[in-house]
């Protein structure tokens, strides 16, 4: 499989759905709407709708029944870089080589726009009307848990807090929350537009699970790699890049051999993982 | 009927709810959610909860099926108060008398409690297990929309950027955005829990627009009465009290209008409407 064509075409089908469902930067107030899309478009690599999709798909279903989810899993995804990136926050002014928010525009405008990311976020997927209503309770109340302060939001104020010499515990605490939160609403809501299994779904939560953390410690070592200052709340920092490589190693195989028993469907959700963690290695 | 009585109940029952199922402040992270609590308990009046109650009774529902979802509304409106009053918007140190979050945290933290309660307000209703899934559906689509960047958010975005003199429908938009939006949610919310017609959902969705267009421009004779600042963005301020009086006068009979067809279970929702109103004039 080809990984980057997968992502390319994911990116392109969520950022149509995205475009005509987010209000434009000519809808009133225009400079709040321009502010929403300003780290929407051209958003990363979507990897996350890319893992709604696959999961869809791992699940027998149609990907592109996935796209509310995938779009709403984004929202939320960038509505908390918006605020990670306040000063009151991590105080960054670039973000994907652009100002960030609050540089391009100002603080208030900052915490608004994301405010109306995560918002619209629970509207977009919960008006879509191609859904059935339980597939839309169950997706958006996965993603509300996701996005709350016993995991997101959470890991945020958890990282925000630590000091300069984390335990491991208080590491793999805060990128369960930060990272995998979100990656597992991903994969459990995509996989919710097939009729999965309660087991199925609960394989699929451990797999997304191990590859965000597996995740995580790749873009740790990347960080690392790039020659990045070294964060207090990293495996890498922590246990030091080889080890940490081998624990992102061990997650990978976690996380694939929870997707052995859904064979041949489940190939682009495995590349996926492999290419997050293979990409720094 | 006792208006007092009836909003006493109404917030015992609400708090009751909240507190329940609001992560507690022994919870790890212990400072976020203290400060998710700290504007949350003791609250307002939580009249916005009141108004769900009411309109379920209106439509002839059972108020206590409409808990979660007056829970949900008075979470979104908690929300937004934490993040206006931020150092960057409003720059407010009191709210009801005590220290506002940011003030009796720190900035970051009030941030982070704002978007934990609005994240909280979607879990808590789309994981209320004895509402039907087509309620919770619509209920937290509402909500949803309400709370976006076309509403509330929206609203307070175009608040913060007004000049000093505002057009009437200046102020009108920005009110129909930033008090009558949750109105609305909370009374459409509210009367989902009975199977009412669309032409009734529709007639308590204009009632709860009109209801919180008075309401807003009570709050804003009272302000004047207690001596307050006089906002740009206040019907006050544009028409002078005795035509803004008389708009709430207006306002409030036409909200009434919309009821009239409801008979005698809707008698609680006039109560709060001409309380909401008659308590300034």
């Amino acid at each position: 499989m080809d990984v980057d064509a997968y992502l390319a075409e994911s990116a392109a089908r969520v950022d149509r759905f995205l475009d005509a469902h987010v209000p434009p930067a000519s809808e009133r107030p225009e400079r709040l709407h321009a502010a929403m899309r300003h780290l929407l478009f051209p958003g990363g690599k979507r990897f996350r709708p890319a893992l709604a999709f696959a999961a869809a798909q791992a699940a027998g279903g149609d990907s592109n029944a996935a796209v509310p989810i995938a779009a709403a899993i984004e929202l939320v995804h960038t509505y908390s870089l918006v605020h990670d990136d306040l000063p009151c926050m991590d105080d960054d002014a670039l973000r994907r080589g652009q100002p960030t928010v609050h540089v391009a525009f100002d603080e208030a405008t900052a915490v608004l726009a994301g405010d109306g990311l995560l918002a619209e976020a629970f509207r977009i997927l919960l008006e879509a009307g191609d859904l059935a209503p339980e597939v839309r309770v169950a997706a958006a109340r996965e993603l509300a848990a996701a996005a709350s302060s016993r995991e997101l939001v959470g890991g945020q104020s958890e990282d925000l807090a630590a000091g300069d010499a984390l335990a491991e515990a208080d590491v793999a605490w805060i990128h369960e929350r930060k990272t995998a939160a979100l990656f597992r609403a991903a994969v459990v809501g995509g996989a919710r537009v097939a009729s999965s299994s309660p087991a199925t779904l609960e394989r699929l939560g451990r797999f997304a699970r191990d590859a965000g953390m597996a995740f995580q410690i790749a873009d740790d070592l990347l960080d690392e790699a790039q020659g990045g200052a070294r964060e207090a709340c990293s495996l890498v920092t922590v246990l030091g890049s080889d080890e940490a490589g081998k624990r992102a190693e061990a997650l990978l195989a976690s996380a694939l051999a929870e997707l052995e028993s859904l064979g041949e469907p489940a190939e682009p959700l495995r590349e996926l993982a492999r290419f997050a963690v293979g990409r720094t290695l």
